[in-house]
């Protein structure tokens, strides 16, 4: 993602701390305070420009949803977005990196990870900076509950490629493969900015969903 | 594979038992008998007109190679291929059903099963004919060593979305996947009849390698 310089992007995220926690450091283990409710609690792993995160939150009211996203610049798109979609009680944003979650998150805070449209950093020397490393995918199950899911999509050949053999080699099991997302779209999909984007060029997108084992 | 009456296959076949074994049950738990060695057995269930068998057993001659093919009108064609190789003495011919595979092979018998562009059987109901159904992956299994792997090709993407989740529910792992075998063709990949044809289409070609746990 280009990132443009926005001075005025800190002020804006410190303003509604309503939407962008400030602290979120203080809700590790009791995220129910903050959205008042036991609800799963479903996050998205680099959530850019929020259209993905905005509308799984208006359409599953019965999920909590927390959109990660480490760019500031890039933020407060998202922050726009759900300012714009009315503030949905189930949905909150986090500026923090994505290398950091188990500052925030407690075992079995999460139900569910989404990572879309990942950056794939295509040479070897980058492949722990992989959101399917298996770094990342042990991150992911310290704030998991058990049997919890990732839900992946991706225009990357080679980051799905690898993805596939990441996650089977960590000991997931796949529950669903689409290898061209969009020629039977499901009717609940819900598409990113990238995702609209890609499939106009003709492009396929991949989609997993894997699950960890339970213990 | 469009099947075509041909009369005088069975005769052929029957004059050519050096290639394809008449009396395969016998060789049961004994197949370095009919090799003459102990290297390695890997098999191809779907062995088709035996283009990719017979560059197989050409190009690793410490590997024995049993291609397996189930109608007599199609396997007279790979017997053909190798007679034309020179009848390589890793290589033979099985004229049986792959659903029966047990009945000729013991466990520990084959170390590698090749499934290349099968049937997708695409109808919910035909499911169990898919040979990546999971009653056929405990079938190779019970024929496989500790750890055998499958590596499975096909142009066909729900034959494969379908491939990955049930060996992965299966409790394989992931070795190697490609999604677009011909963008980047690996030097040793041995092309099919159907593999030449569908990619001159420009359509993809999958390509996986699962292995069975070890015990």
């Amino acid at each position: 993602m280009r990132l443009r310089n926005k001075p005025w992007a800190r002020d804006f995220i410190a303003s509604h701390p309503e939407v962008i926690i400030p602290n979120p450091e203080a809700y590790k283990g009791k995220w129910a305070e903050i959205f008042g409710n036991n609800h799963p609690i479903h996050i998205e792993v680099g959530t850019g420009k929020g259209q993905f995160i905005t509308g799984m939150a208006l359409r599953n009211p019965n999920i909590n949803y927390i959109g990660i996203e480490m760019y500031t610049s890039v933020i407060v798109s998202a922050l726009e977005k759900t300012l714009e979609a009315g503030s949905p009680p189930n949905l909150r944003l986090l500026n923090i990196n994505g290398a950091e979650l188990d500052k925030y998150f407690d075992k079995n805070d999460v139900a569910r990870v989404y990572l879309n449209f990942s950056d794939p950093w295509p040479k070897n020397r980058h492949e722990k900076r992989r959101l399917t490393h298996k770094g990342f995918l042990k991150l992911y199950e310290s704030i998991l509950t058990s049997g919890g899911e990732i839900h992946f999509k991706t225009d990357n050949r080679g980051l799905f490629e690898y993805s596939l053999v990441s996650m089977s080699q960590y000991g997931m099991l796949l529950k669903e493969v689409s290898l061209d997302l969009h020629a039977n779209e499901p009717e609940d999909n819900i598409r990113t900015e990238y995702e609209e984007k890609f499939s106009a060029k003709g492009q396929p997108i991949y989609r997993l969903e894997a699950q960890y084992k339970t213990n």
